[in-house]
């Protein structure tokens, strides 16, 4: 087991993880029909860095870290994380968010936060709080769900620096 | 009075405004050093719309509109209004944005959410509540004021469509 930037020749083994999850629309704030060049502006290009869970060679999960607001909210940092539905349930999302942690510390982050998690998944929202994250917002009918429809968004946050 | 879209040419009169307000840092999540070009790329080119307010040929402000989270989130916009230091108490900003209320609705949108705005900015805060906005977030120390330090930022919200 291995977490490790990402780099340009891994975009090919990320971009099946990101096309499964934006496809079902019901996570991710990013438009389903996602090419595979845009996504990769997305997730590898626009964020400040970009890493991978790897396995036997093998890319598992990936997640990206970016400053959240510039300026005067440039010590937040946001971070979205993705596992392969291969290996869901193998706490691979648990020891990306925890190395995530580290890495936001160590370029100076203050704290981290999630903008827009769906309320209906509450698996996330469960790791998301047993993590150390709490929900400081809610977002009335935000998120539109293929299935259940309009649900709020939550907003988490957890303060970092000790 | 009146307000219409922003033209490539408006670009010289809007920069004076953006630049006075965000080189103070105190209520807008921008690089203090933004530059005259990238603040264009901010304000103008990136957003949705952008819109000027202009009184006699001048221009006094200026707000964006944008689809603030995409796919499952596109349903939702974001706002950001400027009035220049001059002509402040005057009910510019409160003109801006119920223009930009009507122009969402017209696009589409159901709703507005303002991602990020400081606390210590009571008298924004108290305006976007008289316009029909609710506090749905408060992010602990996000908003780091140049002279108040670390001060809470707010998100707020409001359904348009009935």
């Amino acid at each position: 087991m291995n977490i490790r930037e990402a780099l340009k020749e891994d975009w090919e083994s990320i971009w099946p993880i990101f096309h499964e999850i934006v496809k079902a629309g019901e996570t991710y704030a990013y438009d389903p029909a996602t090419t595979m060049d845009q996504a990769e502006k997305l997730w590898i290009e626009a964020p400040r860095k970009s890493f991978v869970f790897e396995e036997s060679g093998e890319i598992l999960g990936t997640y990206y870290l970016k400053t959240n607001q510039a300026g005067p909210g440039s010590h937040v940092c946001n971070c979205g994380y993705m596992v392969s539905s291969k290996t869901r349930g193998r706490g691979i999302a648990t020891t990306m968010c925890e190395h995530s942690q580290k890495v936001a510390l160590e370029l100076g982050y203050a704290a981290m936060q999630f903008n827009f998690v769906a309320s209906s998944n509450e698996g996330a929202v469960r790791l998301w709080r047993k993590l150390g994250f709490e929900t400081v917002g809610r977002l009335p009918k935000a998120f539109n769900h293929p299935e259940k429809g309009l649900v709020d968004a939550l907003v988490m946050y957890k303060w970092l620096q000790t």
